[in-house]
């Protein structure tokens, strides 16, 4: 069997790929991204290409494709900054993905990361499982339709669908991307990392919460679920604990060489004032998906992957 | 300025281009559908030509296009028989019109008829405007995702939409098209023209419902609706007064010289009994939206469009 994981080179994927490589069994990973995602691991075959190519994404779904888990995304900031290419690759690339699995027949598991984006104007605090979705940013609107789309194609029998709402995910590695919620990465990075950090939000600005590895976790138990478990409607929100700038900074502080300070960009702060605070999803938790428990946790977790020389 | 009309040889595209040709103004009305519709009518041009062409759907939006009803798609049987054709018709020719008005830049009130086959999964009796739409058809998915996409392509401001989530609307004249809502029209019309009807739904089945002349009625009411009134989100739900088969029959059994039974199809059974079996929309009455009253009227309603002849 071949499991397919596209955004492979991303935070996410790279820690998916990582961790399908760790557990036992004859299947070979495909993992593609823009640039040849650099895995030196075994069963792993790396595959360099751009999904917005209808053919290379076609190409992609082989006959013995039993697992997709499809995270390439351009991410929040850089869909709403470019409406055409977050469109290519966060709905028609999907789609072409979607369409190769119907033609090939197989019906293969199909994880999809969608995300509580998926929520704005003023949803409710927490957000669950009976919370309607109301976008209002482009990639939010872009997940919400690709899951819908996801619902479809399982519903009719050409995938075996499953779509997570991600909360917000930290700690992101390395520089940072043009996602609107980038903030609650770097300012438990950077200043772990001795660098000073200006936090474009305020201090009291709360997102949903969940830690890279209880994301991977979440991602491997999707891919594990029995259809009837899931039933007809494929979207899972994961429950996300709330978090505000404040506390994730006030958690990374002891461990921190660099300094915070707070300058408010308005754009980003009115995205996170009319988005989604909190997530609670008894639905995740009788599915048996886990979430973080705390900010302390998440940063615990974090902690234990950096190498000293960090 | 031009106003668009697609679908125009429809039941309610047809009716919809009379009722704005008989409204004064100098606008031109383009109605374009597969076959050119033929309307002997001031300021009425009509255009044939495949909507799932995109050069053709491309073309339709000029420079001078001030309200695009978009009313074509392939109803609700045929997208679940034909999942290719639906697509192309519910869902890529929708994405055609509206990346055609992005393109051209003008900002028309977008006006896209929905449906309430975005309601599926045994919904609350009645649907109102706080029910999330789980659509179990395909069609219902697309009208759910091409209603997604307008608030988007609206908050961007690359169309000002509004899109109507119609309820069962009726009675439709002439041969029974593939829409699965199609028994509560012919339950009333086929027995009226005096021939006998064999009803695919048992007598209780229950559908919400609204009569073709407030349909009209609510789409040159989105057309002229301002764009605070409609306010962030794009959808409106109409309330439709909630129609068994029996009562359906009962109302039409006094005008009529043919006969009803009934021999359930378990398929189309299967939709109905999992669907929306009435709708009540706080925020259409606010809108000013009005819906039909009871199944009486319309029925007389109906009656009132017959010739003497039928």
């Amino acid at each position: 069997m071949r499991i397919l994981v596209t955004g492979a080179a991303g935070h996410i994927g790279s820690a998916l790929v990582r961790a399908l490589a760790s557990r036992p069994g004859p299947a070979e990973i495909a993992a593609t991204d823009l640039g040849a995602p650099g895995f030196d691991l075994p069963r792993v075959r790396s595959l360099a290409g751009d999904l917005t190519d209808a053919g290379f994404a076609r190409s992609l779904i082989t006959p013995d494709t039993g697992i997709v888990f499809h995270l390439a995304s351009l991410v929040s900031g850089g869909a709403e900054q470019d409406f055409e290419l977050g469109t290519r690759i966060n709905l028609d690339a999907t789609r072409d993905l979607l369409e190769s699995c119907r033609l090939a027949g197989r019906r293969p598991r199909f994880v999809f990361t969608s995300s509580i984006a998926v929520y704005g104007g003023d949803p409710p605090d927490p957000v669950t499982d009976d919370t309607p979705p109301r976008p209002r940013i482009s990639y939010g609107t872009q997940k919400l339709v690709c899951e819908t789309l996801l619902n479809d194609y399982t519903r009719r029998g050409y995938v075996d669908g499953c779509s997570l709402r991600l909360p917000g995910v930290l700690v992101r590695p390395g520089a940072p991307n043009t996602a609107l919620t980038g903030w609650i990465s770097a300012i438990v990075r950077e200043p772990i990392a001795g660098r000073d950090y200006v936090c474009p939000v305020r201090p009291d600005t709360r997102i949903a919460c969940i830690s890279l590895g209880r994301v991977v976790e979440s991602l491997l138990h999707a891919a594990d679920l029995s259809s009837d478990a899931l039933g007809a409607d494929r979207t899972v929100l994961l429950t996300g604990i709330s978090a505000s700038a404040r506390q994730l900074w006030d958690a990374a502080r002891p461990h921190a060489r660099g300094r915070v300070s707070f300058e408010p960009d308005a754009r980003i702060q009115a995205v996170m004032d009319t988005g989604c605070k909190a997530t609670l999803s008894a639905r995740a938790a009788r599915l048996g998906f886990r979430h973080s428990a705390s900010v302390e946790e998440i940063i615990t977790e974090y902690l234990a992957t950096l190498s000293p020389a960090t």
